[in-house]
């Protein structure tokens, strides 16, 4: 738990009715939570509302009166009746709209592309260009990305205000402009930067963690660190947010948890696990193909997810039928008789097809019971087998029984395999 | 834009600072906002706050403050120092904590079978026992789904509050329980049903439904229904919720935007389309098998996604190489040569490669420029060519160039083709 006092606050204020009937997911926030993090804040309050006038007003009350030094916006900023968020913030800045020709003209320039492009014009644009250029007084603009402008409004002895727009693409688009504006970039530079460490496990219990951060904090203040652990699916992450004057502390935690649970780490430094499989595939000078039954293409799907992938992916076969694991694989149809289609013969037959067929360096494979039917005594909903191959001859193979629903399963086994490789690739012993 | 006054407001509040850092995205928020909009209250906030009691206290003031009769807490229920949902919601409520020994008698059962299973004991795992067992006088306790119990709290003269665990599993397997508890019985009682409705298109641009509501409303009184437009890539949703007495006109306009836009619509009742398309090759008798390039696997893996998938999926290539169109799919290397390896010729092989590989009815081909390198004047970034062909001769193909980073062209492409294959799983025309 962080201690008040320490770090400029933060609050982000996204809008848009859609939000709160589920019908979708706010990526702004966590965004733009992450941003300010990074950059040294300390985010007090994320709020979602409606397209409603009053809503929004007691929303950006609220967020001040929390002590915040800044607010973002994200959202309703559009041509329509219920993009109201450039009026209230003004009235909350307490101060009104006037219209900036120069941005009239501007938009007016976007749009008319737009129209020549769609064939769509008329009394509609021009109204729509009217209103997105109608500023707060002695507001900064931010240039569109798409054809709204975005803001960054001083508000007399409140919270800095940045309204964004909120089409994610618009919004990160416009973020160093808006970092960059002058109100903006000086409250940057009274923050003091983050000093975060983030460390990486796989495969350790979050209790294990738990009980080591006990120990330490009987021996060390801990109390001027933030520490957060995360569990996402098998992957143990471990967040350390220092307040001013507490970094070395931070640092020096960093380094125990990760000599500490050192079989476990992944990254002392953040690095995310597909960053770290295209680095060691890259760097071996090896190709990856995968043989998937029950995740399906989910893995190879997310090893070409990465700009560049196709220098070290070679490709995958989602073969679910024992006869498209035999048709495209080679898996012997016999072998499936004996051990069934679910078993470590099997994958080890999957990853050695698919190296093979694809003339890869490194083959995975993967068969496993997703559910939610077809367990057994034996093999119950969870089991999968994994094994890597590897045209040196190395043989890397697993088979756990993994928790929770079909998709968790499915993703767990993803992450499974994704840790495999890295081992395969790094050189690491089976 | 819903007018007040027409439907009992609830407020969401999830806790957890780890939400506020970007660390973890929150999956609880629109989860119940869906439930609640569904069960026809309208949600007036949904904030994010951290592990700090006065944020939290804030927030909940905040909530009740908004008018609401319904307030939803989602985490904060743990056994550490940082989990304070319960005590302060017990502040909100003007009571205090008291033991719950029949409670702490069922978590305490629950926590040795947990400790005999990984061998971890001790007056920890008494003290985490007695702490979750402590709950607000008067409240109706809700059995542990995970260790923490959740709650209803009754306030008087305020709102009714629904207590309930973190992890996405629990707060879900616990909301029967919690929509069964008297107080939350009783009051949704009160709530008029959502009536709500809504439709999804496939390939509308989003100005030819503002355009047609535009033209509607002229005619028609539409304030009662809040409308809700929202793109998601190539899908527009288009959700209708009337306020209680405005069922007809909702219900009316959903029969008139059907009908205008029938060429483009997927749905008028909220099916998804991976259940149309499961549903239409369930029909068909017909098993899908696909060839991928650009998608590498994604189209595949999403097609597996749902349960009882392997009755209508035979699989799927990833072939990114040329090599491994050729040897996994039977592309002649010369069409790659003479045409590309991203042409409408190369996309029809694929699919008629990975029909007859898989021994399917229906084969699907994608091939495309992902980006972010690799376009060219004639095949620009986007660019992707879909084939789908089936048993019976049908062949579709397009080849569009679809908008957005390399992420939203592989997914959008995986839209294309999802409709693409309900198309020829209907037997649709071309």
């Amino acid at each position: 738990m962080l201690r008040p006092g320490g770090r400029p606050r933060a609050g982000i204020v996204a809008t848009g009715s859609e939000l709160l009937t589920g019908a979708i997911d706010d990526r702004n926030g966590p965004w733009l939570a992450r941003e300010l993090s990074d950059r040294g804040f300390e985010v007090a309050h994320l709020l979602l509302v409606g397209d409603r006038p009053d809503d929004l007003a007691e929303a950006l009350r609220f967020v001040a009166d929390a002590g915040v030094e800044l607010i973002v916006t994200a959202g309703g900023l559009g041509p329509t009746a219920d993009d109201l968020t450039v009026e209230m913030v003004a009235r909350f800045a307490g101060t009104d709209l006037v219209l900036d020709t120069a941005m009239e003209a501007h938009i007016g320039g976007i749009l008319t592309r737009w129209a020549a492009r769609t064939g769509f014009a008329g009394p509609a644009l021009e109204a729509a260009n009217r209103k997105q250029a109608m500023l707060p007084r002695g507001a900064t603009p931010l240039l569109p990305v798409g054809t709204a402008p975005g803001l960054v409004v001083e508000r007399p002895g409140g919270p800095l205000v940045v309204v964004l727009p909120g089409p994610p693409r618009e919004l990160q688009g416009m973020w160093p402009a808006a970092i960059e504006a002058a109100p903006f970039a000086a409250l940057l530079k009274r923050v003091p930067p983050a000093a975060a460490r983030s460390l990486r496990y796989f495969g350790l219990p979050e209790s294990e963690i738990a009980a080591t951060l006990r120990e330490i904090g009987s021996r060390r203040d801990l109390t001027d660190v933030e520490i957060t652990t995360c569990l996402r699916r098998s992957e143990l992450e471990v967040d350390l947010r220092p307040q001013p004057g507490a970094e070395s502390v931070a640092a020096a935690l960093a380094e125990e948890l990760a000599s500490r649970h050192a079989k476990h780490l992944v990254s002392a430094e953040g690095t995310s696990t597909d960053e770290l499989v295209a680095r060691a595939l890259l760097a071996s000078g090896r190709t990856v193909a995968t043989g998937e039954s029950c995740t399906g293409g989910l893995l190879v799907g997310r090893l070409v997810d990465r700009p560049g992938s196709s220098a070290y992916v070679a490709g995958g076969v989602a073969a679910y039928s024992n006869e498209a694991k035999t048709a495209l694989l080679g898996v012997p149809a016999a072998m499936i008789a004996e051990h069934g289609a679910v078993s470590p013969q099997v994958a080890r037959a999957l990853a050695d097809g698919a190296r093979e067929r694809f003339g890869a360096g490194i083959g995975v494979g993967i068969t496993g019971v997703a559910g939610p039917d077809g367990g057994t005594e034996a093999k119950p909903i969870g089991y999968v087998c994994f094994c890597v191959t590897t045209d040196d001859g190395t043989v890397i193979a697993r088979d756990p029984v993994l928790p929770g629903s079909r998709g968790d399963i499915r993703e767990r086994s993803v992450d499974v395999a994704m840790h495999l490789i890295l081992r395969a690739a790094s050189g690491l012993p089976a």
